[in-house]
């Protein structure tokens, strides 16, 4: 993509996008649906006009980046940690169930190779944290018990996708796995974990401090944005790029960064919302640009829609896809309502799902038919529930608790 | 540049840029030489870390025009429009005389061509708007009447400028002066200014309309930027690129656009407060990026400093530029204090002038050594009139009018 085409792309990004959330809002479908669809009606699915280029991934990247930090300035750590058990048991039952699930489907009843129904499985595991903080947020609801959890839990999710993925793609480079390259990737996981809280209170405390001592305005968007580049791309550097794709490391890694940081800051009320206040209109501005780029990602036109091969696998994996995260939510404590809500919210694939997906395709493992019937899983898990969760808090919002 | 380095570029940019303008600001500096500064350490001329790709370049553009759109939106109209008339004057003269000198001197003393002379004429004329307004705005005098005098003067200049540049580039392509082509130009640039207050009116009605129909937060961001973008590539779609460059147009038209649509804005008093809180933060983010970019551009290790052509010719253009600003601002209304103020201010060659440079350079007009006598003389009259400014109004300040 051009330079020039990006001062057209953008503009032509940003408007659809808007347009198409305000009509969904007004049509009590979340906004973020209609985001989305700008990226399929845009992308290559529909109209073609916009292929997503590098720029508009950069963007996309910052943008998912600063939701979760300002989800994370939201967020009291108490509350994530009280909820932190729970999450937990969501995330594994959730990450278990579509995993094992959509392997034996796929081996057993579509006959598919061992190496291809692991990464079959592997998509299927995915939780688009995305999608889910996002409609949790346009409905008001990240703060409460459930909120919590399922916040918890993608994080988690993500975490997990990431070390399957790693090993996967790994089987598939060298028909084994080797266990010395899984224990470098969960090492260097583990250890960003421990150290991610510790850089998060410095920086913490090194942004007031020097915001305090600034003297011209405008520090905050200028720091905020500079370390969710640098974090991006030591993510990149670090991850092993060539494994697992810069893009998935940089979601994995960096996301996970700016939700500690963001919790580190909460707890300094006042500063907390200068910067939320100083952060929102350049989050208001880069956000969508991420969701339209899923939309721009699903290229539904590359699916074979007369196969029938392609319905029966998409129908089935789609049932494991939504029984798999309702199932795991079952696990946790509370009523009815609070179960389903939580297996609703972690049902969205997303650009998580995405990214499984296309390394299976571009490692030659999913032919054209597997990839398009995951597609149209992704499409499904990551537009429907948004829709669901809206009519669900209407007619049982009321059952959940107040918290 | 990749997509990778952009991520390392973009944070070392904006942190530098901070850091030194903090620096500066303590030091009794305005902060825009800090940015200035940080782009000449980082560019070529030092360090050589940052080589100012296509995506930079970009945001440094939308830098400068939503720094203009915040002007605008700061700006009563009834005061811009009584300050026009010297405004006016002030561009003309200060358009006039270094053209002139630039040109005798070249020619007489020199002894340079005609069309070089002719071009180092141009480069003196320039006005960099960004540095002017931004110096006005640090010092918090942009709305006084020597700051709307000024940004008036700025304004025209910059038209003039590319009138000038279309013109002598016209001539040095095809050794005369195309009449024709020349007046599609004027009529061009013409027609432009009769249609943006148009234009500007009526998107100014939109934006609110759209803003009280919107449901979901975040339209003033998406749409503002959006325009920014598809001015930028009207005007380089229709600029004529190949004449006067995409980045020269696309200055001088988009800019020139989001000075009338702040100002349209700015009749609803408390709409135009909730753009500003919700630009500030964006503008702050982006308009470092201008500077630095500017401070990228110049680079003052192509100078062979042994050249003793290099630093009589240099001197001699530095005095034309310095006079020839000084001059035009003696034509003006007011005391001395006024007079010498504007006159300060006009002098910043800035970006305007680097492009007036290059263009010279890459059409083979200018050699190496014309080149570089020139980006000493756009260098020193960008980085020296702001710090003189600041000295300028903590001694005679009070001789300013007060309003």
């Amino acid at each position: 993509m051009e330079h020039h085409d990006f001062f057209l792309f953008l503009p032509l990004l940003l408007l659809s996008a808007r347009l198409l959330a305000e009509l969904c809002v007004r049509a009590q479908i979340p906004a973020v649906i209609g985001e989305l669809l700008a990226g399929v009606i845009l992308g290559p699915s529909l109209l073609g006009w916009i292929e997503p280029g590098e720029a508009i991934k950069l963007m996309a990247e910052i943008g998912i980046i600063l939701l979760l930090f300002g989800v994370g300035l939201e967020t009291d750590v108490r509350r994530l940690v009280n909820a932190g058990y729970q999450a937990l048991v969501v995330a594994l039952a959730g990450f278990f169930f579509p995993l094992v699930g959509g392997f034996l489907l796929a081996r057993e009843v579509f006959g598919l190779d061992l190496l291809e129904a692991l990464f079959v499985g592997g998509t299927l595991t995915a939780t688009s944290i995305g999608v889910t903080v996002r409609v949790l947020s346009d409905l008001g609801r990240q703060h409460f018990r459930e909120g919590q959890i399922v916040l918890g839990a993608a994080v988690i999710d993500d975490v997990l996708g990431v070390v399957l993925l790693a090993i996967l793609y790994e089987f598939s480079l060298g028909g084994g796995v080797s266990l010395v390259n899984t224990g470098k990737i969960v090492l260097f996981i583990a250890a960003f974990f421990l150290l991610a809280p510790v850089a998060a209170k410095l920086l913490a405390f090194l942004i007031k401090r020097a915001d305090h001592g600034s003297r011209i305005p405008g520090l905050i968007p200028a720091t905020i944005v500079s370390l969710v580049l640098i974090f991006a791309w030591a993510a990149t550097e670090l991850g092993a790029p060539e494994l697992l794709g810069g893009f998935a490391a940089g979601l994995a890694l960096s996301r996970r960064f700016f939700l500690p940081l963001g919790a580190a800051l909460h707890a300094d009320e006042p500063f907390a919302e200068r910067i939320e206040i100083q952060l929102k209109p350049i989050l208001y501005l880069f956000t969508p640009i991420f969701f339209v780029y899923v939309g721009l990602s699903l290229n539904l036109r590359a699916i074979d829609w007369g196969s029938p091969f392609i319905w029966s696998f998409s129908l089935g994996m789609l049932l494991v896809a939504l029984a798999g995260k309702m199932v795991g939510a079952l696990v946790i404590k509370g009523n009815w309502a609070m179960r389903g809500i939580v297996g609703l919210a972690m049902i969205p694939r997303g650009e998580v799902g995405l990214i499984f997906a296309e390394l299976g395709r571009v490692s030659g493992i999913f032919n054209n038919e597997i990839y398009a019937g995951l597609i149209i899983v992704i499409a499904i898990t990551t537009l429907l529930p948004p829709l669901v969760m809206k009519w669900f808090y209407a007619c049982c919002g009321h059952r959940l608790p107040r918290t």
